[in-house]
C-alpha cells in the first residue's frame, strides 16, 4: 500500500509499504478514508522527538473496517469508523477508568500510553496511508453513521477535537464562565469552540498568527493579538480586573515569543497570571519530560520555572496531559450527527495522500493558511 | 488584655494590648479558651515574611462569644466557637462558591483572601490573646457543644486539620487508594490523619524527624524517612513500582534536604516521580510568589522549576492553595463530636499564654518533641 | 404604596397597603422595577395551596435598592439588583453549603426554605408592588449592571431560568446528551434552554399547547405534541429505540391529560420510559405532601404511585426540589450581560401592574398566548 | 462436574452437569473455589420471579483460571480472580462509562444487563458449580493475589460488598456525613460497614432481626430495632430532629413489618422521613417492574406509593440500580489486601457444596445465625 514514511527530520516520503495484516485475534485493518496531519507530527519532524526510520506516520485516522480478527465481536466489516489516537487495551486499570490516555499494556515499553505513528509510543504504523491495524478493535473503534456525510467533521474526532474539548474539561469551563485560550491552532480553536459548547459566556483566544485569530473570532471568541501587546493586560482589563475562570494551554514546550524566542514558563506565567484566584487551568500543550534540544539546562530536564508561588497564593489548579479521547468523542460524535457542532470549519486544506510531503513542509513552515491539512489516501492525486 | 505581640524576627512578647471591641454591626468578640501555635507563623518569627511591628499573633483559635454586635443574629453570647483561620464577608462572589480562603472583600489590600495575625492578610489581629474580634460573625463562627470536652480536639478544627484534610481533597484521596505525603509537621500529619479517614487503603509519610514519623505510624501511616535513602524508591517499592494514586505536598517553599540546604523544587519532583499517571496531587505546603530571602534569582521571583513535563507525561493534576476551613469544619467537627476523630494526638505541649515567648523559640528550632504547641490564655502560669 | 394583595381563590386586588421598612439590620428596601406573575403563584389563586388573607404577592422580582439597614455593608443604596425567590440567612449550615432553598433559619415555621408571597413559605410580603423588604440584603442580592438594558432577561433571574437550568443540573445535562422536557411552561422552556446551553445535542420538549411549542421550537428544541399520540413512543422512535439521557419533570403534581384529567404519576412515568438506563431525571415541577383537593386518597396524602420498580430496574437517579437560586443566577447573569442568552423571548405580556388582576385572570386560564406575564410597577397604567 | 440446578420454587438440587466450555475466543473458564448465596437466589427460590429449569445458580463467584480462548490476552490460567456479578461485554457505551450493570450487548434478551444464574439475565449458567465460563473475561475477571489468604473476604467482591458500597454512594456519603441504612441483611452490612469506610461519623441500621443488628453493632453502627417502636421517631431523636444527611434502602419489594404483612412504600417512606432536606437516598434493595404475586394492583405492576410529594418539598435525590461491580471491586479488594476491610465478619456458615440444598433452606427461612453462606465446591463434604 502508499504511506507517508518517515525517513529522518524533514525527510518524509509517499512510498509503497508491506500492507499491515491481522496479528491478533482482536485486531481490525482500516480502510482510511481520512487521516490529518496534526501539530505533534512536526515534533518529530522537526528533530525535535526522536522517532525510527520507516515508521508509517499519522494518529488521526477514520475510514471502513475492512477486516477483522477472530475475536472480535462488535465492530464489522463495512462499519465507518474513527480510530481515536490513544491505542488502549480495555481491559487494565487504566482503561477501566477511562484513562485510555495511559494504558498500562499497550506501550511494550511498559510506560503508560500508546499511539500510532509517534515517538515513544509504540511500535504501532500510523494511518497516513492506505490501510492501517488496529489492536483491540472492538474496544478502541468509535462507530459512525454509514455514508459520506459529515466525513470533515468526524475526522476531527481522532484528536483535536477530543483534545481541545479535553482542555476545556481540565479546565472546568461550564456555563456563565470566562475563559482564555492560548494558542490558536487546531488545539486551540477546538478548545475555544468547545468552550462555547460549554456554555461559556466568554472566551479570549491569544495568539500572533492573524488568520487563526481571525478562524477563532469566527467561531465566537474574542481575539488577542499577541502582537499588540501583554495578552494579560488585555484580559485583565476585557474582565474588569477580575481575570478568567478558567485557562486553557494551547502552545506546549516550544512555546516562543513572535521573535521566536523559546520561553518555556511564558505561557504557564501568563495563565497564572489571568486566570482568578480559585480557578483552573487545563495544560493540553504538550510538555516534555526530557528535550535534549531545548535552550536551558532546565528545559533539557523537562523543568519549566513558571511562578508556582503565583499559583499557590491564587489556590490554582492545574490539570495536564494527553487527551483520553473516548471519554469523549461519542458525545462530540453526536453534535455533529444532531447539527451542534462543525469543527470541520479549521480545515484550510483537504488533499490527496500523494500532496503529503508537500503539505508537511508548508505546514511546518506555518505557510499563510495552512491551519489544518486532511488528507484522503483514496482520493486520486 | 494579655497578648502574643510580635516586634520583629525572633522577637515577640507576651504583653499588654488594648481590648479588642465591637467595630462593625457584625462583629462579635471572641474571649479565647485555646489557641494554637502555627508552622506558618514562624514564617514571621523567622523573618521570612514581613509582618508589622505591634501586631498580635494567631490565626489558630477557638473560645467563647463575648459579645456581639447588633447586627449578629445566629450566634449569642455565651456559645462555644471554633474560628476559621480565614476571614471572609460571607456575601462575595467567592464566599458564596465556598471559597473563603479568597474572600474577595475581607482583605483591605483588594487581594483575595483574609486572615488574622499574619502576613499580608490584613489588619485583623490574632487569637494568641485573652479575646479577639470577629468580622461578620454569624457568618465566620462555627458554634461547637457547650462545656469543655474535646477542648484540645476542637482547636485543630480553626486551621490544620481542615488544613490536611484540604490536601487529600485537592488529591483525590478516596476508599481504597494509596497517598503518599511528604512532611510530618502537623499539617501532614493531619494529612495522613485525613487519608485514613476517608478510607485510603495505605498511606505513606515522608520525613526525616524520627518523633514526626513515630506519630504518623501511630496514626496507621507507613513512615518513610527520609535520612534512610531516596523515598521515591522505598515508595516505588512498596506499591510494586505503579506509585501511588494521591500525593499530598505538606512542606513548602522552604523544602530543604536533612542538611538543611533549601531545595524548592524538591518535594514536587519527588511528588511528581511517586504518583501514578492519571493521578492527582494536593499542595498545603505554603510556596509565595515572592521571597526575597531565597537561595537563587528564581525563588526570588517565587519560580520552581519542578519536572512539569513529567508530569505533562504522566497527564497529573495538580491543586494547591490555603484551605477554606469552613468547607470542612463542620463535617470534621462532627466526626470528633462522635467519636470517629481525634485530632489532638499529635499535641506535644499545652501551656498557658505566658509562656509563649519560650514556646515560639523551640518550636522554631524544631526541639525534639515539639510537635504541636497549643496555648490557654485563660490557664494560670 | 400599590400592592397585588391576595384576598382568596380567585381574588387579588391591586390595592394601597402600608410601606415596608427596614426592621433587620441586614435587611434592605427595593424599589421594584418589573416582577413577573409565576405558574406557582396560580396554587394559591387556585385555592389549591392555601394563603393568609392580605398576602402581597409575587416572588419573582427585580429592581433597584432604595434603602439599607445599618449592617448592610455590600451592597448600596441605587444598586440595581435581582432577588432571588428563596428567602435565606447566608449562615446556616445548608446555606453555607449552598443550599438556600432550604435554608434552616429564614421560615419562623422552622421547615427548611423561605420565600415571598407564598404558602407555607413565612410572613414576607412578595414583590408585585412598589416596593418590597429583603431580609439578609448583602447574601440575597445579586448585582446587576446600572442602567435599564437586558432588563426583561434579569427578570427570568429570580426564579424561572435558575429553575429550568436547575432541572437540567438534577438531570446532569453536558454536552452531547440528550434530554426530554416535559411541560413547556415557563420552567419547561427555560429548561430547554437551559439544556441548549449546556451543550444538548437534541432536546425534545412535550406539552399539547401549541403556542408553547412553537416557542420550544424556536429555541432549538423538538416540540412532541402530546395531542398527536403517545410522547413515549415519538422519543423513542427518534432515538432510534435507545431514549434520552436526561429528563426533566417541568408539569407538577397537578400533571393532567388533555382532556383535563389529573394523573399526578403520568409524566413520571414517561419519563422513566424515556430516559435510557442508568440515566437522570431533574423534577422541578412542584410536588407537594399533603393536597387535600388531590383526586385519590393517594394524591392526597402527597404520594404519587409511579412505576418506581422500572426506574430501579434502569438504575435511574431523581433528583428534586425547589431550585437554589443563588447557586446559578451570577453565572446566568453574565450569559446575559456578554449576549450569550436572552431568556426573555418567551415573554408575552408587560403590563403596569395596575392591570395585575386582569393578567392573574387570563394566565389562570391559560388565555391563548400568555405565556409569562412581566408587571412593571413604575410603569403608568 | 456438580453445580447446584434449579428445579423449581424451593426445588434445588446439587447434580451432575455437563462442564462448561470455551465457547468464544474471549472466553475462560473458572474453577470455583468460593460461591455464596445470596438473598436474591432467594427470589426464584421463592418463586417470586421465574427461572428456568435447570438453570446453575450463583452469581457470587471466585476461583482460578482454568482455561482461557484464543483472544483472552491479560488473564492467565492459574490467575486467582473474582467474578462481578454482572456480566458485561467492554465494548459497549454503558461498559464504556463504568456502567457494567446495564451493559447492551450480554443479554440475548435486548434489555440492558446480565448476570449469571438469574432470571431475566441471559443463559449464563451461575457459579454454584465446580467450573463455570466467563465470557469476555479479560475485562470482567478482577485478579487477586496468588494463594488463599483473605480468601473468605474476597468472596464478597463478586456481589455484595459493591453492592453496599454502591448504597453509599448513590447515598453521597461522606466524610463527617451520618447515615441512615434500612435493612441489616448482607447488603445493608455492607452498606453500613462502607459508610464506616468512607468516613461517616455515624451510622444507623435498622432490622427487626437481633442477631443482624448485633453484627451491625459489632461494625460500629448504631441500631435500630424495628420490633421496639419507629424508627423514624428514634432516629429523628438520636439526630437532636435534624435526621440523617444520607439513606441506603436495602431491603427491596417485599419490605415487610414484623409481622410479615409486606408494604412496598414502607422502606420508602421512612427513608424519606428520616433524610434531612436536600439529603440523598441509596437504592440497591430490589424493586421490579412487575410482580405478578404482589399483593396490590399496583405492585403487580411495579408502582410503589409512597411520598414522592415529601421527597419533593425537602429537595432530596434518590439514586438506584444494580451495583456495577467493576466501578468499585478493585479497591475494595485493596483495602482488603492492605489489612484495611475484613467483609468475611458477617458470614455465619462456609460450607462445602453438597450442603447447599439444605442451606438453602435454611437461608430462605431466615434461621437464626444464617447471615451469610458460603459455598466451597472444592471442599469435602
Amino acid at each position: 500500500m502508499k504511506a507517508v514514511v518517515f525517513h529522518g527530520p524533514r525527510q518524509v516520503a509517499v512510498e509503497e509499504v508491506t500492507d499491515p495484516k491481522i496479528e491478533e485475534p482482536l485486531d481490525a485493518i482500516i480502510k482510511i478514508t481520512t487521516t490529518n496531519i496534526c501539530g505533534s507530527d512536526l515534533h518529530p519532524y522537526d528533530g525535535r522527538a526522536p522517532l525510527d526510520e520507516g515508521m508509517v506516520l499519522g494518529h488521526e485516522n477514520m475510514g471502513i473496517v475492512a477486516e477483522t480478527g477472530p475475536g472480535v465481536n462488535r465492530v464489522k466489516v463495512g462499519d465507518r469508523v474513527s480510530v481515536p489516537f490513544n491505542l488502549a487495551c480495555g481491559t487494565c486499570r487504566n482503561c477501566n477508568e477511562g484513562w485510555t490516555s495511559a494504558c498500562l499494556r499497550a506501550n511494550p515499553s511498559g510506560q503508560p500510553g500508546a499511539g500510532y505513528g509517534y515517538p515513544h509510543m509504540g511500535p504501532y504504523w500510523g494511518g497516513q496511508a492506505e490501510f492501517m491495524r488496529v489492536p483491540w478493535a472492538d474496544f478502541n473503534l468509535l462507530e459512525l453513521p454509514a455514508g459520506h456525510e459529515h466525513e470533515s467533521d468526524f475526522t476531527m474526532l481522532s484528536d483535536i477535537f477530543p483534545t481541545g474539548y479535553h482542555g476545556t474539561e481540565l479546565a472546568q469551563v461550564a456555563p456563565g464562565k470566562t475563559v482564555a485560550v492560548f494558542g490558536a491552532g487546531p488545539v486551540g480553536l477546538m478548545a475555544a469552540y468547545s468552550a462555547n459548547i460549554r456554555g461559556a459566556s466568554q472566551t479570549f483566544v491569544a495568539d500572533f498568527q492573524p488568520d487563526r485569530l481571525a478562524l477563532a473570532e469566527r467561531m465566537g471568541a474574542t481575539a488577542i493579538n499577541l502582537a499588540d501587546g501583554d495578552p494579560v493586560e488585555a484580559i485583565m482589563e476585557a474582565t474588569d480586573g477580575f481575570g478568567v475562570d478558567c485557562g486553557v494551554e494551547a502552545v506546549g514546550f516550544q512555546a516562543h515569543d513572535p521573535a521566536g524566542q523559546e520561553h518555556p514558563a511564558l505561557v504557564l506565567d501568563n495563565l497564572v497570571s489571568v486566570v482568578r484566584a480559585t480557578g483552573h487551568i487545563g495544560v493540553v500543550g504538550v510538555y516534555v519530560p526530557q528535550d535534549p534540544d531545548a535552550a536551558t539546562e532546565e528545559a533539557k530536564e523537562g523543568r519549566v520555572a513558571f511562578n508556582f508561588g503565583a499559583a499557590f497564593e491564587k489556590g490554582l489548579s492545574i490539570g495536564s496531559g494527553q487527551c483520553p479521547v473516548k471519554r469523549y468523542n461519542r458525545e462530540l460524535r453526536d453534535l455533529i450527527i444532531r447539527g451542534q457542532a462543525r469543527p470541520s470549519q479549521i480545515i484550510s486544506h483537504e488533499l490527496p495522500l500523494d500532496q503529503a510531503v508537500d503539505a508537511y513542509a508548508e505546514f511546518d513552515r506555518r505557510a499563510d493558511g495552512y491551519t489544518k491539512v486532511v488528507l484522503h489516501p483514496g482520493q486520486a492525486a
